[in-house]
This record gives structure tokens, C-alpha cells and sequence, in this order.
């Protein structure tokens, strides 16, 4: 008789954004008449830039055509997007991150996922406390966590790196060595980053403790601050050292397009093992490309006019951020974040847990937020707001608040 | 010291079509001269049907306008998609999945590659052989398939089921009891497939042992005899003991497009354990859906002018595979498939090995198929075409093999 992975029982409840979709479902059937107003999940809102949905609508008509048709694209993703990569986001900031060392995939969701499996199942994991979910469920998944304590939230074999106002959200190293750290900078949830100084401190860590940095930045583009590193590879021995993820969700609003990429350099070796062929290894064999026509939308994000559009994206959803920012603060919420990412992280008032904050939120205000204890037990007592919502949706959001 | 996942160095050389990719372009560049005609991998080369095309530019039109534009999609696929398929490929043929048995995802590739992950590491695991080995692949990865024998080219906790010439291409029940047992049919490489009784007769010895149907009908569209079931569920007692695994690929000529989708029944169980309710889980943690635009071609793949362009499509290729069986049957090859299948499987002439054919073809005819061998030790002496070629292209390949 066949067995299934006992690991998946282990999981407490389901993903974190499936509960509050449920949650929020179950609210509007039950008020039909209310109008919810959602900055909870990281979803943008704005359309497609005009440079995207030209090179879309040109790759449309290049698979209608036997000349120009594609099939299967190149495991790891074709030259013309790779390049484009290399070029725009390593090269032009000085980092040596060659095309073959830059894996295309259908998203940073994906790739964080995945990125464990090339490792050994008794490696040790750090994360950030709070943290994106994703990272602990995939290691839940693997058999990689130990067992759970309800009361406290936490994994047995997982090293929690506490982010909270008290250290600044700046995460210490951990007492017991780690041997993949997950990084996501800046920082889903709290909205906060470290600077360049602190970002070496940790590749410095990390090569001196044997340790794999995986880096998600996802969010780079919401970077205001000249002090704060674009890729880790701006820091020194970061390509010993460090895997990094990224995604075209976030700076061109592809959440429904489906793009990321994953660095891992050719330097980075567990003796003579190269994880750079592992993870070619694991693409080739699990994986069959991004879709022709996503890559072109890729390529166009790098072109003159998708800079231009993407840049005003961008700055739209910041321009959220400020509003929150400023609205919150008028509210006399204890807010951070929202300064180099599109998210804001609010300190819940009169000592509510972080799920009756957004209990009261859906009934008082109608707003969607996600509660941070949702992203790890150190989130309790702090919430999370996106600024990923239209502006008017964003004021309206901001002025029920207000009044509660 | 992080380490890695051990695993990975088992596996013998590359991917089998990477190997194939690299010999054929180092034939090339030492020849600039000759032109290739490529039968090998198993890529479309028509392009997208106008139906298909039109729901692009229209979805991708919707992406570039803030009323219609479309972030995440749901975890399991559109509902607009999930009917589609409920309605023409099960309903329409008598068997009851619902759309929440069905989950959309970006291939079958990644499907079958990814399968095996809600399954316990201990579970033995059954393939034909020669296979697609993506599903032996995929288990080494797992650490599911003990060690690798060079001498045999078998892994020594892989349970394997011989399909060849003399048992008519239908694997026997295996001496040993598997967990899981891989089955594509029709069958990519040999081409060939079972009859709706042979298969019922597999169900009853899976629900009889325990074990789950991996099913994989990525080549369903290609079927044209009347006693060959169109899908696993079409036999009874299939909902308690399989998951099939369909793709666009193969049909609509999505290779490029990447969409497929995996069917859990919901009365697949594990004890208590919903199998569904595990798809849906590792969905929900590893992957952010298929792309909107891509979702709405696959939905045009069921419209009427959707449905009828399609078929054209695979009748297409169908004339090709036609044509080689009685091209190579005319040279004096014995062959198999190509009846309910794309692919023709040959014996090589003249005793030579798999590859030792696929070199030959090469240098003296610039034509790449498939060595037999790189699906399993059972396919030396065998070797795959595919009619996936344009026409002209396949007769020129025909009369090239008819020339040596």
C-alpha cells in the first residue's frame, strides 16, 4: 500500500493567503452590501505597461505564423532575456553576474520553493521572524522543520531571526549556525531593509560559517534609499555565497504574467559541486521554460519605454506608500516600512493580537489587511498593509480608518 | 557546512535531451554546411491556431487596461478553464471529475516531474521501460530510487516493466509490489498504447495492491482506434487509485505556451489522507498559477473553432506519422506506433545500438532522432521519430533513410 509524504500533515492549517481569502469570502457572502476595500495580498493593480502589451501582442503574432512559431523554449531561458538581465540588473551596477548564471522561471514563488530541494534534507534553516511563508512551508514539505509547537508557532529544527521595532528589524546572527538563510531584502512583510554595510555583514557571516545566503528581491525596485543594496552581489564575496531570486511580479506587475529568475553564481560550490549545475540540472529535468510570449514581455521591461513606464508603476504604488504612511502616522498608528517597499507594517493599537485587528478591520472598516503573526510568531501584535491597491481605493482605505 | 542534496550526483550524465541538444549542435557547427532535419525531441512545429491566437491578443488586450486587467490568478486555474475541461474531456465522455478535481498548471512536464513529492520517500515505484525519464528522474532527485548500476544502465529500487517487441509493447503486472506506477499512454517513446480492457485491467491490480496510477495522456489527442480509452478514467474504479496528467502541448501545440493540468479525484485517499486536498496544498505553497493570457488559450482550445483547428493540427502530424510508417516500412525498418501516437518507434537495423543508429542518422543522412536507450535499458536497440516535423521536412527526412 502506497504512503503519502507525512510531512504535508505536519502543516498547520493552510497557506497563509488561502485563509484570509476564505475568511474575507465568507465576510462579503454574509454582507453582500458592503464594499470591501483590499490591501491585503501583495496583488498589483495597475495594467500592464504599454511596452509589455506591445511585445506581447507582437510574440501573439509570431506563434500565429509557421515562420516565426516557437516551440519549446531553452530550459533555462532564452538568450535574448537573459542577456537583457545580465546587462540592466548586474552588469549596469557593477555586479560580474554572467547570462549563465541567471535561470528564468515562471516566478520568485516558484524558484523560493523549489531552491531547497538541491540541498541536503539535514541542512539547518534561518529565517527572518516574521517571514514570507513560503520559505518554512517548502522546508515543512521537504522534512527539513522537525515538529511544530502550536503554542509557540514555531519548528523545532528552524533558527528564528527575530525582525521586531526592538532591534530595528534588523536581524542578529543567530546563536546556533545555520546553513541556509533566507533573506528577503527588502522585506515582505515588515517593509523594512537593511543597508549595504549590514547586507556585507551577513555575506561576510555566511562565507565564514559555511552558510548559503537565499536572497529574495522581489521588491527591489521600491529601493529609494542610496544606502541600500540593489543585489547582494554588490556586497563582497556574495557570489560564494549566495543565491539570488527575483521577480517581474513587483517592479512591472506580472503577478498574473508569471516571471522571475534565480541567480546562482558558478562560483558558488559545496566542494567541488556546483550549484550552478544542480539547479540547471533541476530546470532541465522539472521544468520546461516561461512561456515564449512572457519572456518577450520580460525583454520589454528592460527596453527604453518599459524603463520609462516601469518606473512610473512604480512610483504609483510609492506614492500609496507615502499615503499610508502619512495617514497611518495621523491616526497616531506606530508604523515602518513603506520608504524602500511597497509595504507598511502597523504595530496593532490597544494590545489586539494581530487576527482580531483584522477581524476588526474587515467589520469596522471593511479593509483587508494581512495579520503578522500570519508570517511568523514575532509578527504577532503587528499588521501588514500593501500599497499595491489603486489610489482612490488607498485614500478611501485610509479615511475609514481614520474614523474607526 | 551546508551540504547538498546527494541525490543529484546520481544522476548518471544529463537530461537526455540536452545530451541530444549538444551532440547535434557540435555536428553542426563541424558541418555549417549540411542541413539537419530534426525528427528527435518531441516539439510542435506548426503554429497556434487562429482561435488560440485571437484569445490571446484579446487577454492580453484585458492585461493592458485597469478595468480588465488580471493579477494573480486563482492557486488551481480559472474556473473558466477548470469547466472547459470538466465539461469536454470527462464529461463529454462519461466520467464524472468536477473542476475541483482538476488543477491547471504550466505543463505536464512539471506535473509529472513533481508528483512524486506528496508521496513518502519509501514508496517503490514502477515505470515501463524505455520510459520518459523525467519520472525516473524526478524520483532519483527524491532519493526514491536506490543506486545506479552503469553496467544496466537500472536503478537498483526501481521496479521496471519491460515494453517490448515481444510482449506487444504491454508491461506484465512486476514480480515485486510498487507503490506507484507511471504509465503514459499512449506511450511516449514506443508510441504505442493499450486497450481499454488492458488498462482496466491495470486499475483492478492497482486497487488490488494499493498502489496509485501515475497516468500521463499528454498524447490522448493522437488517439484513432476505437478500443483505446481517451482517459484512465473511463475505467471503473480508476477515481480510487489514479491521477492523470494532461497537457496542451501536444494537441494544441503549446510547447511554447506551457499549460497543462493534473486531475486528483477527491476520492483518491491515503487512509483519511485526501490526496486532492495534498495537490492542492503543494499548489497553493509552490506555485502562483498559469499565466491569465495563457489560461484564456487553452479555453479557446475548447471552443468550436478552437476544437475543429485543433484537430486539423493532429491530423496534421497524423499524415506524417503515416507517411513514415510506410516510408521506413518501404526501406525495410520493422516498426511500431504511429497509429494512436506521434512517435515511431523503429529496431534498429543491422544490430546496431541506440546510439550507435542515432550517429549514423546523423553523419549520413542529417537527420536526429532519439536513441531507444536514453528512455531505459528495454529501448536499446530501438529508436524514436516523431512526426511533429513539417511535412516537407518529414519526406525529405523519409527519403534521405530510404537513400542509405
Amino acid at each position: 500500500m502506497f504512503k503519502v509524504n507525512e510531512n504535508y500533515q505536519k502543516l498547520p492549517g493552510s497557506y497563509l493567503f488561502s485563509t484570509i481569502a476564505k475568511k474575507v469570502n465568507e465576510y462579503q457572502d454574509a454582507h453582500p452590501d458592503k464594499e470591501l476595500i483590499r490591501l491585503g495580498i501583495g496583488d498589483v493593480t495597475q495594467p500592464l505597461a504599454p511596452a509589455v502589451i506591445d511585445a506581447l501582442h507582437k510574440a501573439v503574432d509570431e506563434m500565429g505564423q509557421a515562420e516565426t512559431f516557437r516551440g519549446y523554449a531553452p530550459d533555462l531561458g532564452y538568450d535574448f532575456l537573459r542577456n537583457a538581465i545580465a546587462e540592466n540588473d548586474y552588469k549596469a551596477r557593477g555586479c560580474s553576474i554572467g547570462p549563465n548564471e541567471i535561470f528564468v522561471s515562471d516566478g520568485a514563488k516558484s524558484d523560493s520553493a523549489n531552491i531547497q530541494e538541491i540541498f541536503d534534507v539535514s541542512d539547518r534553516v534561518a529565517v527572518c521572524d516574521p517571514v514570507y511563508p513560503v520559505y518554512v512551508d517548502s522546508n515543512v514539505m521537504a522534512g527539513r522543520t522537525g515538529t511544530y509547537d502550536p503554542d509557540t508557532g514555531m519548528w523545532s529544527d528552524v533558527i528564528y531571526m527575530p525582525c521586531v521595532k526592538e532591534n530595528g528589524f534588523v536581524p542578529d546572527f543567530p546563536e546556533q549556525t545555520p546553513d541556509l538563510i533566507y533573506l528577503c531584502l527588502p522585506n515582505n512583510p515588515t517593509g523594512t531593509t537593511l543597508t549595504k554595510d549590514q547586507l556585507q555583514g551577513w555575506v561576510d557571516y555566511a562565507n565564514r560559517v559555511g552558510a548559503v545566503i537565499l536572497y529574495d528581491g522581489a521588491y527591489e525596485a521600491y529601493i529609494t534609499e542610496d544606502n541600500v543594496p540593489h543585489t547582494i552581489y554588490e556586497c563582497d564575496g556574495a557570489v560564494t555565497c549566495a543565491i539570488e531570486m527575483k521577480s517581474f511580479s513587483k517592479n512591472a506587475g506580472f503577478t498574473g504574467v508569471r516571471l522571475g529568475y534565480t541567480v546562482v553564481p558558478k562560483e558558488l560550490k559545496c566542494g567541488e559541486v556546483s550549484l550552478n549545475a544542480m539547479w540547471a540540472r533541476r530546470h532541465g529535468t522539472k521544468f520546461n521554460g516561461a512561456p515564449y510570449i512572457v519572456q518577450r514581455a520580460g525583454e520589454a521591461v528592460y527596453s527604453d519605454a518599459g524603463k520609462a513606464q516601469i518606473k512610473d508603476l512604480v512610483a504609483y504604488y510609492m506614492w500609496n506608500a507615502s499615503a499610508i504612511r502619512s495617514g497611518l502616522t495621523e491616526a497616531g498608528f506606530e508604523i515602518y516600512g513603506g520608504v524602500n517597499a511597497p509595504y507598511i507594517w502597523l504595530a496593532t493599537p490597544d494590545g489586539m493580537s494581530s487576527w482580531e485587528f483584522f477581524d476588526y478591520l474587515l467589520d469596522t472598516a471593511n479593509v483587508v489587511g494581512t495579520p503578522g503573526s500570519g508570517f511568523g510568531p514575532s509578527g504577532e501584535g503587528y499588521f501588514r498593509l500593501t500599497a499595491f491597491g489603486t489610489h482612490e481605493n488607498t485614500m478611501a482605505a485610509l479615511e475609514r480608518i481614520k474614523a474607526l
